[in-house]
């Protein structure tokens, strides 16, 4: 086979063969195709498509590539979500402790951030000693002793996927639905997970920015996972406003212990429960109810154990960022519109995200929403508070939420639901 | 400016602006913008097209990346033509010391052959001494010694071009009519002649397979030629048998050196004179025939000059196959079809010509037409004669030999004109 004879099946708007997809995702993560080719065929897909059969033997052929995780040493089933990313969506923090105290465990494998969205691995490592990097073996103990584990993904799981997301990501090859869904899928079949929960978001905050585009990526994600023996359900979630009132590192993860410890913004909590409750239920796990676990104490607790096995210190005081700034109400009203995505790359530019992969972030650093959309708010008085370690940031974040919010004398926001819809 | 901007322009269907596509090329040739970047931007402008402004901008880009020939210390105008390639297509050697012949000068850059079409460097290289590479100087002296210089294109010549070229060919990314059209363009503009004719062939010997795509590309490369002050017309010409006789290396040169002492086939006869003619008037050169310049050996006399001034003897024997195979006519009528793709191949196959840019090429290897389509041939008389060095080629010349002639008693060929239209 040949790589130029593949490349061409696809630009000229042709289906590849099973035959062809083994070939060129093993010959590319071989290095017999060169990284030329595969960006010329990845804009091919970006621009001409994938049929259901070739993005499941796209993802095949990825998860082939590197190893496949077992957990059926486990006595109880296994369960995972994976968000497509969002501003303040620290959701895995809270919800995977819970869904180990209602009794299902969760291996979940999880990625740093990269532009506007955050990272959950960087969230975590605000916290003094956790460690982000585990061994197959210490998955399987932090499992064990918590019911939940999150850490980065080993450098032998789906190997295809790593090299051409980078590769992606300088090409402008990024925005292709099957390259997305398989990529996504890849990681999360190896990893093991007997049932997934995807949480779509869609806003301006998020990857799709309609519902259409959305509900096209969670329904090619479900039907991978279905093709590959894996209860997946998909939830559209609202992403045209932050997540919670913090948007940052350390900021998030105090915020998520205000959930687990049964308080916290009631969007936070709504979000948690209604994934925990699909998790659950594509576990076959029944009769346990998630609120319960953030009312009772036992989701602190597993958090608490999840914390120390990975060698953190729940009780150790955050990191905080050394200038704040706050930016006044400028008027008395409705807040009726808080744009996720300004707030979102304000949050980056304080230094709460990265612009290249090999830069830091700053774990203090983020933002402070003191007001959320529907909620009334008085001139003068706080509406947003910046959070840096330099204060020459500030200036450019302060540019990136001129016209990100709205207040209304006696306005009313154009809110939408949530939960948009799920897909089955 | 950054490489993902761009390409996300084309991907998305915009049209580039004259910045970014001065950056981009001079990016590219720099090594700034990488090699798997400009695969994915060739791949979205082959699937979305450029407009005439683009292709335009493009071009001249790729021309300001190298130097730009001048001919102003000749005492006549310049001319050239171009073929995109055909089978059998050796027209560049009687015509360009034709056209000498009549007064004007040609300076011609010519390639090398990959694939089923010939090169017109490989064929001139049968002849024993002659060199394709000549510096600026010596192509002037070549120039005023005998009107016409057919050689190398140096490396300081549209470099832009020369690595963009290297990529598209092996990412699929050849057949975009905006890359070839400012590829040959580019580097036809940049040689520095004043007027230029384009033989675009249309049929299955050459690469537009129909009327249509020839139509465009020839309309798309005569509008750069005109935006960049070049007097340029094209004819489409038929390909879809070969051209002449013979097919090959110095069976082209043999049969060129017919057609200079006033024989040699119809068809190249009657092509070389409709592209001189219009090399002439292109030159604004009045008064003169090429045809009388092929029957007075004028075109001949500047024949001999040229090889002679590139170090070739015009009178040594020229190489000759090892092993010949004659195919005999199966039956007795008329030859209705002999597929220039087919003969192409065989003469390939052969070893005329090269599968990697790096295999040499078997000067005495090729395919003699005993018969053109529309003669009559008797059985068991011979057809096709197969010239090579390696007895083992034979088998595989003759595969592709298999369905590209057809003799039907009392038949009428279905014969194309040879000069199907002109784009002026």
């Amino acid at each position: 086979m040949d790589a130029i004879d593949v490349i061409r099946v696809k630009r000229d708007g042709g289906e590849l063969t099973p035959d062809q997809i083994d070939w060129a995702v093993d010959a590319y993560t071989r290095g017999a195709i060169a990284e030329e080719q595969m960006s010329a065929l990845a804009m091919a897909i970006l621009l001409n498509g994938m049929t259901r059969a070739e993005v499941a033997r796209w993802t095949e052929a990825m998860i082939a590539s590197g190893e496949r995780m077992d957990w059926s040493a486990l006595d109880r089933p296994t369960t995972d979500k994976h968000s497509t990313g969002g501003v303040g969506d620290k959701i895995t923090l809270p919800l995977a402790p819970t869904v180990a105290a209602c009794g299902a465990a969760v291996p979940q494998l999880s990625g740093r951030g990269l532009g506007h969205t955050g990272g959950t691995l960087d969230k975590l490592e605000s916290i003094p000693g956790w460690r982000a990097s585990l061994t197959n073996a210490e998955m399987l103990d932090v499992l064990d002793a918590s019911g939940a584990v999150i850490c980065a993904a080993g450098t032998g799981l789906a190997p295809a996927d790593r090299k051409l997301y980078a590769l992606r990501d300088v090409t402008g090859t990024v925005e292709s639905i099957p390259l997305i869904a398989s990529s996504i899928m890849s990681k999360k079949i190896a990893e093991g997970t007997g049932a997934l929960v995807l949480d779509v978001k869609v806003g301006s905050g998020a990857f799709m920015k309609t519902p259409e585009t959305a509900r096209e990526l969670a329904e090619t994600m479900v039907a991978i996972g279905s093709d590959h023996g894996v209860r997946t359900v998909a939830l559209l979630t609202a992403m045209d406003r932050p997540l919670g009132n913090a948007v940052g590192n350390a900021l998030e993860v105090a915020e998520s212990v205000e959930v687990l410890a049964g308080g916290g913004p009631s969007d936070v909590v709504e979000l948690t429960v209604a994934l925990a409750r699909e998790m659950l239920a594509a576990a076959g796990i029944t009769g346990k109810d998630p609120a319960d676990a953030l009312r009772d104490g036992s989701a602190m607790d597993a958090w608490r154990r999840m914390i120390t096995a990975q060698r953190g210190d729940p009780d150790a005081p955050l990191p905080t960022a050394v200038v704040t700034h706050t930016i006044a109400a400028p008027a008395s009203g409705v807040l009726t519109r808080l744009d996720a995505y300004g707030v979102g790359v304000a949050a980056w530019r304080l230094g709460a995200g990265r612009a290249r992969k090999e830069d830091p972030v700053s774990f203090g650093a983020g933002v402070t929403c003191h007001a959320k959309p529907g909620e009334t708010v008085e001139a003068g008085r706080p509406l947003l508070t910046l959070h840096t370690d330099d204060e020459s940031r500030v200036a450019r974040a302060l540019e990136s939420l001129d016209g990100a919010y709205e207040i209304v004398p006696g306005g009313t926001p154009d809110l939408h639901p949530l939960v948009l819809d799920k897909i089955t």
